[in-house]
């Protein structure tokens, strides 16, 4: 069983929970009712850090499996360590501005690209081996 | 194979499809045509719905995966059917009021909590038997 | 291994991908500086593509994967390419013109529909065989 890839999988959906719970608090903070998701630009953009990273989930989280069971558990775990990171600096520099999330997204693109080439490889390898 | 997992999971899935279906069904009763998501606080709360639930996905199914294979299949599934529960009744209660979400919310949210937290000590103790 | 699943997994979630770059190039195109998503109805139309893509990857990929594990890997795969291409005519459809995008949005949501139908089916038929 991928162990490590099993517990950054953990890692990664409770940071995800985490940036919820951040709007949870930027509405109290702001003053944005539930069910609106607009009002205040610091508002908008901490929502926009928890929902660019769910928009994530469904490309990170496939690639990291496939990656895990074609290729290498522990080198699936430890970029998915690395895009936890990038992650991490993306929602401090949104939260910021705007202007302030590129490099938190290149890094956790970057690694999500490792993912999916290192499992396309993996699958055709695998393929190719009958 | 975790069966009892599997047809939970396809029983999550329908249920969250089902959300997507009283958004369009909301559009016209209220007159809101795509691509437009707001323009009436009842269409807002029925289209948070669906997107809250959407947002639970990737933390749901991963941790009810997690736990099914590294705890127990029929588990997994049983806390599973308490968080569709818990689902059910946060839809009935936020199409209301928003301020009636919070029941079902929590049910939904403990037993997402169980899973991971059931699937957490799993890895570890299986990482430790080798 | 599933590995034609598998593949068909990575084209998918290459595709919602290129949904969330369509997305950038329109904020640039008319003018919508994040995180507002809302402001000229051909970026709204262009986001509501990604973010439809989104709300269906969490029925979708788990479907597509019951099925290959419980029924067969080529006819998921099959099936899977399928959804792709109904997504891409959704795509191109929204795209044009709101009205434009339901031969597109049936086609994919037949194809997760056989998905559903047909693992629901292999699990109970695995199950009842012990």
């Amino acid at each position: 069983m991928p162990n490590a890839t099993a517990l950054v999988t953990l890692l990664a959906i409770i940071f995800y929970f985490y940036t919820g719970l951040r709007v949870g608090r930027a509405r109290a903070k702001f003053g944005i009712k539930a069910p609106a998701t607009t009002g205040h630009p610091d508002f908008e953009r901490v929502f926009r850090v928890q929902m660019n990273t769910l928009e994530w989930m469904p490309i990170f989280l496939p690639a990291l499996w496939l990656f895990a069971l074609y290729v290498n558990d522990i080198g699936a775990a430890i970029v998915g360590l690395v895009w936890i990171v990038g992650r991490i600096l993306f929602m401090t520099g949104y939260t910021e501005a705007a202007s302030k999330r590129g490099r938190g997204f290149g890094i956790q693109a970057a690694a999500t690209g490792i993912l999916w080439v290192g499992a396309l490889v993996g699958i055709i390898w695998h393929a190719a081996q009958g």
